[in-house]
């Protein structure tokens, strides 16, 4: 029977294929998708047995490429990190919304350039064709759109997919989490954009990660530059993801980059090197706006004024110290229209990012872990999912949580401080043997006054065995009981840290615990 | 281009496939994966173009079938509800872990029996095979036997994927929630068992969702029930699957199923009729243990023993109340080796469950919106991951979230009283125009102290709009600057809901705030 069916299905892949060339699709009214779908699986069914070859199937005991498993330990320090995230969020009066982990293939389609290829797609079984999410701004414009949404202030925390060549000891993962706040509405220039810079600087302020800088730019300085340097038209996406690549690359290889592989010319090249040399303030887009070059495209002219407004509310949130104009800023994804912005660590020593050519010189810039944070003003996004085009103006950023999940881990395996993993407050504990009615009635009514209770699982553990559980977990307190106990009424509290011990009256036990564990 | 490279796939359809009948894969050492893979990219590209027949591409805007988005007071109602569970949890000492939303296909295969079908695979795109996981159960078990762990009691609230019938209005979708709690390890017998039910109660009594049933059997005592009854081994999963229908479907169309289906002799139906109709407690399970057919299973034996000694504990938890012992619940996963619970809201008149067949009469139990939490024990899952086998017994609860949010959601809408959602505390307002700059530090003065504060994105806002913003999204203070406010060191504080407004110096902004918003 199989080998039969695969007769079939490899007579497909042999001598026929170059029989019967020149008919078009509209020839064949007879096959149906069904058919197809049938083929598609047989093929594939035939791979599967290719693959296992040798008879013996090895099972392979791993999670899937590029992903983790959070232990216990991970988990308390991501909602740790979370929270801090979270509460700033929310203290700029964010609401939160959720999507779907995947979306209509077609949702996604020309919204990331060449990255598209690094979208995870589902496999069709029959039905609609569907992809894992890449981002969660792509989602949240067509849930702008199919919503008719033209205001909102929310933050959504969620896991996206990237088939990217993982690297994870640099915190680099096919599935990882973004933590984004976008600003959607048609509102006054650089005051949303403004309020997201100040929360990128109060996130990293708050999480201790080390000094950062924010670099500041705007497409259209970057595409007014890339034409008064004689870049063509048609050219400024592609010489755009080049110039993105200077946070990696030294300016030579950048430029070589440009004129051999993109055949720009040299002339425009060096141009276009002498300004994403530059760095500054508000002074910066003030000298820019005098610049003879640039002040020739009303584009860059309109960037730079944006820029000077956005220092001047920055200065008013007090962050200015953090943030740099910087004009070799480019980021990658295709839908940013207006300014753009990237968090990165600075302070050298903390999980250092090794170059990715070796026959570079180390650099200062080479001991940063990479960009924490970014985002930018999308004002086209939305208005590609809505039927008549309605434009929803957005800025947004998004925090790169997993590379400060490696930090933060590095830092707790680092430290000699405990972290714990549960937050139970008292162990029930026996003394004597024979006593497990007495403890599960005793930590029913823990329970039942909202106190975090354990015990162990056995009829009759050994008090050393519960005590050891207490110091290794990191719980705090022990009720005890033994027969005694039992007789007076009372409980024998024990302080673990300091190995006290108080006989309390069942009455007053609750209240104790409580008073005792309310840090 | 196109038409060739179509009609080359054509061949593939059409005549060739009938020829090579006798080959095995080895007559064919040339063929491929990778050429494989191309035949199958050119045939789902073909497919493509068949589905678009008409030249006219719609786009759609709309979520995956059988998914949803959550809007900003839907996440509201499962914030509070994710807190509730998992202080509930917490309470009970767990800590808890993350696995990726894929798992490697083969660590999916062989654990779901019937339903392995509704498993979504993702595309070969090149590298490993892998499947959206199933539920958190599977992942939970493959994680302790890579990480070689014996012990530990974990939650996991995250989102699992099944390519079943929706039935949104019932909160049944394709990508749904699971909350679960599960404790692993070797211990004395039902004590761990006993808590999870203890959480169920814990959890159901504390959402407020109306009155519940929690109904309790035993794998073994369904198979030790087969066996007295005469059904022969190898029928024991199926009969089981028919069983578990008895919650939607009378016992006559069950039994009929039995026998007309599945070839069960009427007798033996009729024998299995008389035990699923048993409910009780304590009492039953120890009539059972002396029923003489019953008796004769060692099997049943032992699950009716744990049973009595369930119960006993369950009476020290004070859960009896809602406890019953349910001869006719079997629940569909292969994997549960022993006792089996299932949660039911019994209260009529929310989102009632209309019955799936029409010819049936209305009984009692068509008025439950059906389960909403459900597990049991499964001591060989882990085994089946381990190189050697080793077992690691493990018994949980999993809480049909859903379902839960479902009501909820119908309650709140049910409800005058309105959710936020947002928890901004104060808005910073102008009471005139060009005070931007103003609003923008005090703004800053706030956030720094934590405050959760919000200004509207304008240069010079009306007050009666900023006002109207705080009715609308129940902010409860304004803080009003205006020429005179700023002369003399002063922010008009407004009470939205009373209309009071007070005049507070700078200096005592921040305390004054905090003080009026610390509910």
């Amino acid at each position: 029977m199989l080998a039969m069916h695969c007769a079939r299905v490899c007579s497909v892949l042999m001598g026929c294929r170059t029989t019967t060339r020149a008919l078009s699709i509209r020839s064949f009214p007879g096959v149906t998708l069904a058919q197809i779908d049938e083929e598609v699986a047989k093929l594939l069914e035939l791979k599967a047995h290719l693959g296992g070859d040798d008879g013996k199937h090895q099972f392979v005991l791993k999670t899937a490429k590029g992903t983790r498993d959070y232990n216990p330990k991970q988990m308390a320090i991501r909602e740790k990190v979370f929270n801090t995230i979270v509460s700033c969020f929310k203290r700029h009066g964010a609401e939160t919304i959720d999507t779907p982990v995947f979306e209509l293939k077609e949702t996604l389609t020309g919204k990331y350039g060449e990255d598209s290829k690094l979208i995870y797609d589902l496999k069709d079984q029959g039905g609609e064709l569907l992809s894992l999410r890449y981002d969660l701004t792509v989602p949240f414009a067509r849930y702008l759109a199919m919503n008719k949404i033209t205001n909102i202030k929310r933050y959504h925390i969620a896991k996206v997919y990237r088939r990217d060549n993982p690297a994870m000891t640099r915190g680099r993962y096919r599935e990882f989490y973004q933590c984004d706040f976008d600003i959607a509405g048609q509102y006054d220039a650089m005051i949303p954009d403004a309020e997201c810079l100040k929360i990128v600087h109060e996130i990293l302020s708050e999480l201790d990660l080390g000094d950062f800088r924010i670099k500041v730019n705007d497409r259209r300085i970057l595409d007014g530059m890339f034409a008064v340097c004689g870049v063509p038209d048609n050219m400024f996406r592609t010489i755009c993801s080049t110039v993105d690549k200077l946070d990696k690359l030294p300016w030579e290889a950048v430029k070589n980059e440009m004129v051999n592989e993109k055949g720009l010319s040299e002339e425009a090249a060096d141009q276009i090197g002498v300004y994403v040399g530059m760095q500054g303030g508000m002074d910066l887009a003030e000298r820019l706006l005098q610049d003879q070059k640039m002040c020739q495209s009303t584009q860059a002219c309109a960037g730079l004024t944006d820029i000077k407004l956005l220092f001047s509310y920055l200065q008013l949130f007090q962050v200015t110290d953090k943030v740099v104009f910087d004009l070799s800023l480019a980021r990658g994804l295709d839908y940013y229209t207006g300014i753009i912005y990237e968090a990165i660590l600075t302070q050298a020593g903390v999980a250092p990012v090794a170059p990715e050519t070796s026959n570079e010189a180390p650099t200062e810039e080479c001991v940063t872990v990479g960009s924490v944070a970014g985002g930018g003003r999308y004002d086209g996004l939305v208005g590609m999912f809505d039927p008549k085009g309605r434009k929803v103006p957005c800025v947004g950023v998004s925090i790169g949580i997993e590379r400060i999940f490696s930090i933060m881990e590095q830092k707790a395996e680092a430290s000699t401080e405990k972290i714990r993993t549960t937050e139970v407050q008292v162990m029930v504990a026996a003394a004597q043997k024979n006593l497990l009615e007495e403890r599960l009635r005793l930590i029913t009514e823990l329970w039942n006054a909202g106190i975090k209770a354990e015990l162990m699982y056995k009829k009759s553990p050994k008090l050393l065995s519960q005590l050891q559980h207490c110091e290794e977990s990191g719980i705090p307190l022990v009720a005890i009981l033994g027969e005694q106990e039992l007789k007076n009424g009372v409980v024998k509290l024990r302080n673990v840290a300091t190995r006290d011990e108080v006989d309390i009256s069942r009455a007053d036990l609750i209240a104790e615990i409580k008073k005792r564990t309310s840090a």
